[in-house]
């Protein structure tokens, strides 16, 4: 096929004339011509008639749309991964930033891939009567495209508008997050193969498993008022949260960060442009995953999703700043940084589900929660470089419960069962991974390879080698 | 609601066969089957029957399709923030890089709260008979979907194929760029609390009243030939560069800059690195930052700005490169990034109102235009670290003038008196807001909080406290 | 035109209703209703007039949102260059950064230019009876919204979903790619003036040209089963990547880099997060580079390309990350990267062609070779600073041969005269274009400039210039 004089993939409604009755004057009904789009493009045109046999009488551009967003969004949750490398990476220290790196690109990697094996198929395991509601196994996703009906808008039974392929590649940019979300936790002092193993496990298996008790048609959504999370607050964000929280207390403090006598000593951020590069990257993927989250290109939904992801990230940003001043005596920007995430993810379980005031409060409370849950962790020394259970963990609950707060047909009690629960069995998941790997190779490296970092001693590669600097 | 098995939004033509009379044979007519959309999801189908009920007979997928690329353009124009922080940090120096993230990331935060909160019904406080043209104060969104017409593609009475919620978030990512325009102007100088003052009042009240002028069908607007700014050359460039000369000539320059005897000592970029990728970003966004002002997705118009965007910003760039390497010797990289930017800002008036010979004109005399503008202030003692007079200040007028030159639908004069009308109104507004902030709390840190930089100063954080370098 | 208050673009369906035979009961039936539309819009009304008297009966819709898909994804290939410039500035020495960008501002922009001057109309000469199929140039491209026929969806008798300038834009932002892929291989010694004549010519001549070939209907399209290059494994990168070959050959490595005895001394990268930066926008781009692909926004075909891109670069890491650890003996941060690249390389050319288990495959092979070539080079002492040779050069064959490979409708045959046409081609051009500059003006800087670097002697300028630090 030729790149530019490629065959339009043009159908849809061929306007024929037709005379009715003189009575009724001339008149165009809009149809599709199939012999007429034969002509232009004969395997497009099967393919519609395929779907029309099929009883499928489909707005197709209104499909064509909402399956455009579909992947666009997916690509901007991608972008996502590059923020949380270079926030991970920034917030680190400098001897850790290639260990960090490598990570971050291991995780996407790995997370995109295990989702084609497993995932996606043990994510969706089919309708609420193909299985338990806990645990659905499923495997290799295959040639979805190798089924007309898979690129019709309802496949395989789902009414969504998107192909099987579009539903694919949007989840499998979600799956590596909640490893993500870990890595930034125990950096700095984990073990390359150990954290390989554990974040292969927990976003292979782990993830789609207590997601599917949600999104795939599980328990949570047989409750009496279903579960109600509409992009994750819960089953992304608190799953990464609670796992990170799980790993940093089998893991351990950094050496050197809580001194004798209850003093803690801060280990600096070595980049904060880098920093902060990621959180603005993480805000704009985070319109894509939010906005994706529709599920379509609804213009009503998009528009208020929209608006609530960028006022609450606006308003946690607000809050934090406020907050950290009133504490900590000083403009802090790591704080700052921390509270358009905290709003981010406080919005995420129900951005499309409150309006625009609501969503400024849950941001503004969100922006408060990760300050002085930042603070409290550091104080129970629970070590965690970028403030990821907070950010994740603590204010992916807050989300979740916000909704039941805020929309009157959302049970309280239902948000709450269900993000304590995804919590509770996110913190196991990980403990028990963990473990293991800790019984078997180990998880923490020696403390001389802390000291002289990760870089060096796990890499043989410095981030900044040939950084040649005049001294001050 | 489900996430994967959510209700599919599909609306729009369900083909219903019916047989006219024998004669005809079958046929198959388009329209809305709302008893079998009912039955798919009936609270679409209601919604539609509202609709049709109001008489709006309208092309779903058009503005479906027009509303989803508003909220990607936003999306986009929102990373030109990150664009503005990193090119605002690589330009400056390495003790004040916390300090112009931190303002960069107020800058969006307050931004977007206060347009929900004041800006947006301010800058559009109606029809051309509602107000007086010159300022008419508006207040909170509200929920903006909870009107079923805010939902239509003629909300409100205008001709918009996006939501109220589309048109409020596009929007609302413009908001801050005044502000961050001069923020870079007054960088490594400025008050933290001073600036978050300034900042608040110019996005919150300067910015929708004198941008009302035009976009919300003001005064400029009722002139004869009506002025012609298409997505902001004069009112959001020339609005913010004109505003950072005003207080740029409050604050004063940096120290050492102007040494005795008419010497300039250049301060270097501490990052050229930052500073390109926020070129690149702006870049980026600008694409939503144009061609989202076309504020639908016709084709015919989004080919058309894209590419003229791309011609001015790529012409530009060339010719500050000839023009900067002509006059200083040397192949500037600072002056080429600047020649992006100032093709940017000159086309930002015309985009879709100029051919591509045109906008290539348009871009190589604003890329001219800068370097010699960037010159002239350093030569008058008007010390702006990024530059941002010139490219979004003078260019700002050169961008709007152009277009009265190169589309004789429009009129020189009236762009004459618009640009400089805009450009007067915001020197004014930013002098007298900043020059009441002097009197108060003050503007300026003093000399030793500038020497020791603000990072440390202000916020007591460096922005790199890790980096440990080998020594030269 | 008042922005907010534009003429609403609505143009498509209207549905008017009629009764016909009482029999039959009510019906809408779905037509374009030019009367209300000419009300509402006379301008939009007049053209879709024009349309159907040329007998354009098109889904309007589907052109709509298929140029939607087209200028958001040039902007996504916009950001590729972003990518390149970090990921060359990253891996390369920090005295040559300020070049390094440099050429990177320029490439970009004098590509987007001489492609509206030369480029587009030399890339596309016409139909096949048009021209010889190996030669023909073309000039200015013109206002193309001037004719009618260029803002529908089958311009010029193309049968392609966008406009003429949506063609344009889509494809200008490809142009560039040749040259910054040489750009890369070339840097730390290569005069300045000497790369920007070479990137002119390149861009502006050689790719056009040989890309004619096959995407304008050239040779490579009329053998007996036509070359298939789906986004240009060949057609961009190997061109890209042979072009550097020859490059690299007439200028010789850097000094300093093979030392006697044939040990090889590593030069280390400045910046792995700069690196780490450019390969993640890469991929992001990518997603615009193959999904702008499809030319339209046909659902089945999008679905598929972006689900083979993101598991041919995710397995393409993977593999890169193994067989360097297996090779090297550690996890090595740039390897891993330049799997990311091999894999999206490799997919490049089948991306629409294959499905996601070849893809993983495809991307698997091309992390193993980028890891053995790029060893192999360094052996050979071809210098290449960022392995652009092997990931753009040695994988584009790789991704075009797998096309035969994998698609039994493809002739593989085929694929191995069009891939070993285009390298030789881009070889002997790169070759005979960077020879004569060597006779005339030279292309290497002297060995004082290159051990200074090209910051301070060719630009006067240093990237960190201001960069304090403490020591170590």
């Amino acid at each position: 096929m030729i790149h530019n004089f490629k065959k339009l993939r043009v159908v849809g409604m061929f306007l024929t004339c037709l005379f009715s009755l003189g009575i009724l004057g001339t008149t165009a009904s809009a149809q599709i011509d199939l012999a007429a789009l034969a002509e232009v493009d004969p395997d497009y045109a099967d393919m519609i008639a395929a779907h029309v046999e099929q009883g499928v009488d489909y707005a197709f551009d209104f499909f064509t749309v909402s399956m455009l967003w579909t992947v666009i969004a997916a690509a901007m949750v991608f972008l996502m991964h590059l923020g949380f490398a270079t926030l991970e990476t920034g917030l680190t220290q400098q001897k850790n930033a290639v260990n960090v790196l490598f990570k971050n690109v291991f995780i996407i990697s790995i997370g995109i891939v295990s989702y084609a094996v497993i995932g996606f198929n043990t994510h969706y395991p089919g309708g609420p009567d193909d299985w338990n509601g806990w645990i659905g196994f499923g495997g290799w996703i295959g040639d979805l495209n190798a089924d007309p009906e898979n690129v019709t808008y309802a496949y395989g039974g789902l009414e969504l508008a998107m192909t099987a392929y579009g539903d694919f590649i949007f989840q499998a940019m979600f799956a590596a997050t909640g490893a993500t979300i870990v890595s930034g936790a125990v950096a700095e002092r984990i073990k390359l193969p150990s954290f390989m193993i554990f974040a292969t496990v927990f976003v292979a298996l782990a993830y789609p498993i207590i997601g599917s008790w949600h999104w795939g048609e599980g328990w949570l959504n047989r409750l009496e008022v279903p579960f109600y999370d509409f992009a994750g607050s819960s089953v992304v964000h608190a799953f990464g949260g609670f796992g990170a929280l799980a790993c940093v207390m089998i893991l351990g403090p950094r050496a050197g960060k809580y001194l004798a006598g209850g003093k803690i000593r801060p280990i600096p951020a070595h980049s904060f442009p880098l920093a902060t590069i990621g959180v603005f990257l993480l805000a704009f993927g985070w319109f894509g995953f939010n906005g994706g989250s529709v599920l379509s290109a609804e213009p009503a939904a998009l528009g208020l999703v929209f608006t609530t992801t960028a006022l609450a990230a606006s308003s946690g940003a607000l809050s934090s700043i406020f907050f950290s001043w009133a504490v900590i005596k000083k403009p802090d920007l790591s704080m700052a940084l921390n509270g358009v995430l905290a709003g981010l993810v406080g919005i995420t379980a129900g951005a499309d589900a409150v309006g625009p005031g609501a969503a400024i409060l849950i941001g503004f409370i969100a922006g408060a929660i990760v300050v002085f849950s930042i603070l409290f962790f550091d104080k129970i020394k629970i070590d965690d470089p970028v403030g990821a259970i907070s950010v994740h963990g603590v204010c992916g609950i807050w989300g979740t419960v916000a909704v039941g707060i805020f929309n009157s047909e959302v049970s309280l009690f239902s948000q709450i069962i269900g993000t304590i629960s995804v919590s509770i069995a996110a913190f196991a998941a990980a403990f028990v991974i963990f473990y293991i790997i800790k019984l078997t190779i180990g998880v923490r490296v020696s403390a001389d390879e802390e000291a002289e970092g990760l870089d060096l001693s796990e890499h043989g590669e410095e981030a900044y080698a040939d950084f040649q600097m005049k001294t001050r």
